[in-house]
């Protein structure tokens, strides 16, 4: 069905409807100005947006609309969770290409809805547009802290341990499987890609997860981090942005930084240098954070997370420490989305 | 200066340097996962977002970049003065395309940033990057209002009056001269074109105000509106929106209409139905609210407000009553974002 045949309002009521509101604090939702929430009483608000671009942010000879709207919900709830905080509401602003149909835009919707109702979260408005050009969706996510709970970025200090979630250089690896597919796969209208055994990259690439489960393990174990940032960049950039924020270096060992075997194999299939992956390639949405020494046996018991190094004073930089004891100044290699180039060209 | 010498974080420390804090609520701006704050005691959170792309919104042609910068923050300002609230924050997201400098996005940003100082916002928060086609602005707006004070569309009842402030159709016949001195423009490097005694409707287009004084001036009046919206899409559209969630009809004056003489004047010029465009020209950003009859008298004193109809059962639907007497069903002629055709064209 072409979009024009149900205009702005009657796409967005199908895109709404059964739109259950899961959250007490969402007292108005879509369909008027603005939403109205009202948060627990002694509690902050947290407010983040992404915007993502097609083929800059996505391609989408390679990924399903679902996974896309899912993706990019996800990547929103896991900045909120970086705060220490539960992400409640979004709105979700499209701006939508001609070539899309109301069935393309329904499926790229019920992967933002599928990506709600695993973390719980409200729709509570948006922007529906056309776009002249490629699809653009911003998403802005409101989530909610316990008053003066919020963990920033600028805590670290001097002897906290770093510490990870999970495994870092997977979704960068997926890419570069996807984007190798792509090419082998030009001019030939039967090409199969073959995947097997390369599952869980790809997965990491197309469908990444927030860490809503680190955060509760962490309350559980009665664990405050003194600094935390979500590794959506590339680890070697947020630890340079937790140590400028908090004024201080830090020391990472390379042989700490956890790196599942599927990254490992097809980095050596594509000749790539594993380490880069892991510390530059990005999209990870793992937790990175830092707490006191003192909760060291606490971290320790801790599964899925990893003591990768330790915070320093200032003026001894930020380094990593490779296998053989050399030291290699920390770089922000991530990407830079304003040099306008695609991640793995 | 290009903007991939300074890259992501770099344009947004230039763009974000010297940003005074202007609320105690807001606890943590820029530079972080999210944005802290900390609404007022005893107050709602009310959330707004807009999505703005180059062509489909706006044409650089004839729009300087200040002040579309204005117009996309104020634009969002208005939405939530329209729920009887306060604008606090916003979040500026930002695509920006390969062909602009830095000077461009700083002229942008001034433009968001001047109508921050004049409606008291803190801007808190945002995402840039590189785009492959034209420019996209989105932005979300957090205000506040009074628990419970929030005015949604939904409250109308039968018998109330029908109120708009300021005048219609100034902006969309605004529109229609930009695009004539556009045309005009073709061709002629030196062409200058003529706005003598068109600032006005200029004005309306380029650099509109959102209606602050009026929230003010009704709280002053001990006027609590029991349905309200700001006109963007146009009258027509946004009278239909307000009695099919309130579940009424009504009756608006087509002599009552507030019309300014300049718009009267150019609609006479482009030979075009001046009703037409004060009832579907939207853009006005001007309030329409009801309130209950016995408001009557203290409404007839407001400056700058107009009662220009009432509300019926349901069952009369919806009409325009015209000088003549006869009644014309309103129909949403407001412009439709996704039929994708600029307005004027």
């Amino acid at each position: 069905m072409e979009i024009s045949e149900l205009g702005e309002f009657g796409l967005i009521d199908r895109l709404t409807k059964e739109l259950p509101i899961k959250h007490e604090s969402t007292k108005l939702s879509i369909g008027d100005d603005a939403a109205i929430l009202r948060p627990e009483k002694g509690c902050d608000v947290l407010v983040t947006t992404d915007l993502l671009l097609e083929n800059v942010h996505f391609d989408l000879t390679y990924v399903p609309l679902k996974h896309l709207g899912y993706k990019a919900a996800v990547v929103n709830f896991s900045d909120i969770y970086a705060m220490n905080g539960q992400p409640k509401q979004i709105t979700v602003s499209l701006g939508i290409s001609k070539r899309f149909t109301v069935e393309h835009i329904e499926e790229l919707y019920s992967g933002i809805r599928l990506a709600c109702d695993v973390y719980g979260v409200d729709i509570v408005g948006g922007d529906t547009c056309s776009s002249h050009q490629g699809l653009v969706i911003s998403i802005t996510c409101i989530g909610e802290a316990g008053e003066g709970k919020a963990v920033k970025r600028s805590g670290a200090k001097d002897t906290d341990l770093i510490c990870v979630s999970g495994d870092l250089g997977a979704a960068y690896m997926g890419l570069q499987l996807l984007e190798r597919e792509k090419i082998a796969s030009r001019g030939n209208r039967d090409f199969q890609p073959d995947f097997g055994g390369k599952e869980y990259i790809i997965e990491r690439q197309l469908k990444p997860e927030a860490r809503k489960d680190i955060i509760a393990d962490l309350d559980k174990a009665g664990i405050v981090p003194t600094s935390m940032m979500d590794v959506s960049d590339g680890l070697s950039s947020e630890l340079l942005h937790i140590c400028k924020s908090s004024g201080t270096g830090c020391r990472v060992y390379e042989d700490r930084i956890p790196i599942d075997y599927q990254t490992a194999l097809m980095a050596e299939e594509l000749n790539m240098n594993l380490v880069t992956a892991a510390l530059n390639g990005g999209e990870d949405y793992e937790l990175l954070f830092t707490v006191p020494l003192t909760d060291h046996e606490k971290i320790e018991r801790m599964a899925g997370v990893k003591v990768i190094g330790y915070i320093t004073k200032a003026d001894l930089g930020c380094a990593l420490v490779t296998r053989d004891g050399s030291e290699i100044s920390l770089k922000a290699q991530g990407w830079n989305p304003l040099a306008a180039e695609k991640k793995g060209e």
